[in-house]
């Protein structure tokens, strides 16, 4: 049992698989082997993960892929955001080269956004792009990087300076290997999908609120998880398919990220997860959305009692300035001739972009939602 | 005065310019200006070129972009193949985000096919792709490598593995600037437009045969070189267009080159030009050709004679072993399940693709056609 997504561009269709979470379903990474059937690939196939990752779920894949004919060699890299760099592109190169994989042969990236984003760029770039299949395994890449084409590396100065857009042939989702994805990563995926119901999906948001809890796996009920990953993907592939190459609505996606991308930054990095940083910055645009009357308090306050449900923080920590925050927010390269755009909900479900955002105003949201502690 | 040759493809479409050879006509690449004005682009520009290359023409580009209200920033690359590396990539990047290039930025590649390519790949990868404009200076450039959006550099095991294709936003080409092209490159050259004379343009085919001189760019009629260069890379429009990411048609252009691949490969990429390789393959595919009574004999003697008008060998060197090259043919990766395909001319102008070419056959032809010095 699956549900399947078809994400329609003008080139390069494919669609989003997503097996049964239902209790009897059995292990649905080998269904990998009816899906990936149809798509006429070559027998060559080059999976990419990371040593943990491969430790859980790594053989069931690669048997499965194997009895139905594939010729299978792995390359594992590092975990970690720090490996996210052209030197294990060069090293996936490599393996390419001793395994002589063609034009036809696949890239399967099994992996959070990490390994999706880097196997990817590596089959963008590989004998001018061949094949790829994302299998991602964190909440967030299952909702979010894995679907829409964009891959890519870190250049030592900057996050994902280089990559290129190239689709994959098929994601293939199994929301049950969420069992082993520590919770926090599990809660900071549940920022993007809280981030759907808000920019998108009123009856996503719905879901969302009648849940009794969304801060843990195994505390959730596993048809609400189908649901949920489900009508994420549906989000995701919506924005998508109408905005390939991210020339206006993609923009949408960005609803939290203005600000949380700031605190991301100010921290270095390493304190916060990118997760966790959109839920502060959906609250101070929230907020700020709310002051300029555009949307109403009591929408605001149910969105950010989401937040909390999942477990994620609803207050910007205490260390981090008010006026570092709006210095950064100017040098984001997303900035347009020094306004700097803000994503804002107008009802759950609809949003609109503005530039016309006062600095003051500003300061006053993040005074207030900062952590006095 | 120019002639401008629209690339029509589904997405990114951009045209050719093909500056006037007429002697009296202003010096050329100052036209860039009004050429790259309509294409609105941002205001900053990176230039990508080589130390000579630079020497002549770098200059006079510069100036001309800074007064039409660029912001210009040089990147060299030292000269040569050597260099067509991802090393070289990565010192892009840096120039890159030294120079805050932003989507909206523009690479622009003056030089042969090496720096084309190049810059091609960096402005392909970085910020998931930005704008690029070719400025070809070799002859071989302006008529092959800067069209049709192929781009990338070599891993240490094999030529171009790596790349993507991106298709430029205008091609600028002043014939001219071949003057100063050394003559053994300028003939190199010579033989892709000898091979679209035999594959697709038999008009073009005619004009070369009513030249006096082929060889040197000295002794061609400037109106000639004009002629030749617009209707080679009509052809070479005319074919990707048809055929953008390499599923079909394209294939012809690989006329003369599976064999001349097979020399260059067996003298380490030295001794022989790439063009050279491709001259001594056109005689050798049309000999066999003409044995397969798919081509006449006289139409193969027609080609052989414009090949040496350009002063191209139309002899394997005596140290190119037969059994050799055969044997390269078989591991060449366009090779379909052990068959070698040949691109074939059926008439002048016309070609057909067949893998029915038997070892014997191939080893008759060469004996042949190698120096029995
Ligand atoms: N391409 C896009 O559109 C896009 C969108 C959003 C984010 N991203 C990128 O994605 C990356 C973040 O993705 P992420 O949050 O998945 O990070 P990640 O890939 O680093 O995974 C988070 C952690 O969870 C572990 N993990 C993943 N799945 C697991 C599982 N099932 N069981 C146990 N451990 C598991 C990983 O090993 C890692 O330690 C960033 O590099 C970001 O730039 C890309
Ligand atoms: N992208 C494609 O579709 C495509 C097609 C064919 C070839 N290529 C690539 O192109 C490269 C070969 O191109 P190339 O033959 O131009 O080689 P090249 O770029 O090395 O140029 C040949 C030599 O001529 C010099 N030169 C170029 N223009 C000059 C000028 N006007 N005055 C003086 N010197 C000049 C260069 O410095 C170099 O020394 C190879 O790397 C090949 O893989 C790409
Ligand atoms: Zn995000
Ligand atoms: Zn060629």
């Amino acid at each position: 049992m699956y549900t399947r997504i078809p994400v329609k561009l003008p080139q390069d269709s494919y669609d989003i698989v997503i097996c049964s979470a239902a209790p009897h379903a059995r292990a649905s990474l080998s269904q990998l082997a009816d899906q990936i059937s149809p798509l006429n690939l070559g027998k060559k196939v080059l999976l990419v993960s990371n040593p943990q990752i491969y430790e859980y779920y790594g053989e069931s894949v690669v048997n499965c892929l194997m009895a139905a004919g594939f010729v299978v060699t792995t390359h594992l890299i590092p975990e970690g955001e720090i490996h996210k760099t052209l030197d294990s592109i060069t090293q996936i190169y490599d393996a390419a080269l001793e395994n002589y994989l063609e034009r036809s042969s696949t890239m399967i990236a099994l992996g959070g956004g990490v390994i999706g984003d880097m196997t990817g760029f590596a089959a963008a770039t590989w004998l001018r792009g061949i094949p790829f299949i994302q299998i991602p395994t964190s909440l967030l890449a299952m909702v979010d990087a894995a679907i829409g084409g964009k891959t890519g590396v870190n250049h030592p100065k900057g996050k994902n300076l280089i990559g290129a857009f190239h689709q994959p042939r098929l994601v293939l989702i199994d929301p049950t290997v969420l069992k082993t994805l520590p919770v926090r990563e599990f809660r900071a995926g549940m920022a993007e999908v809280i981030k759907y119901g808000v920019i998108w999906d009123q009856a996503l948001f719905n879901h969302l609120e009648a849940a009794e809890r969304l801060d843990n796996f195994s505390e959730i009920n596993q048809e609400l998880l189908q649901t949920i990953v489900t009508r994420s993907c549906q989000a995701k592939a919506d924005v998508v398919s109408k905005d390939e190459k991210e020339s206006g609505l993609r923009a949408i996606l960005n609803y939290g990220h203005t600000i949380g991308h700031a605190i991301e930054s100010l921290t270095g990095y390493s304190q916060i997860l990118h997760g966790e940083g959109v839920a502060m910055g959906m609250v101070a645009a929230g907020r700020i959305a709310v002051k300029l009357n555009m949307w109403s308090e009591q929408a605001a306050l149910r969105q950010d009692a989401l937040i909390k449900k999942a477990g994620l923080p609803t207050e910007i920590p205490a260390g981090v300035d008010a006026e570092a925050i709006i210095q950064t927010l100017q040098t984001d390269k997303k900035v347009k001739a020094g306004k700097v755009r803000f994503i804002f909900p107008q009802e759950i479900g609809t949003v609109t972009i503005t530039d016309q955002v006062t600095s003051d105003l500003i300061r006053e949201v993040l005074a207030e939602v900062t952590c006095q502690a």
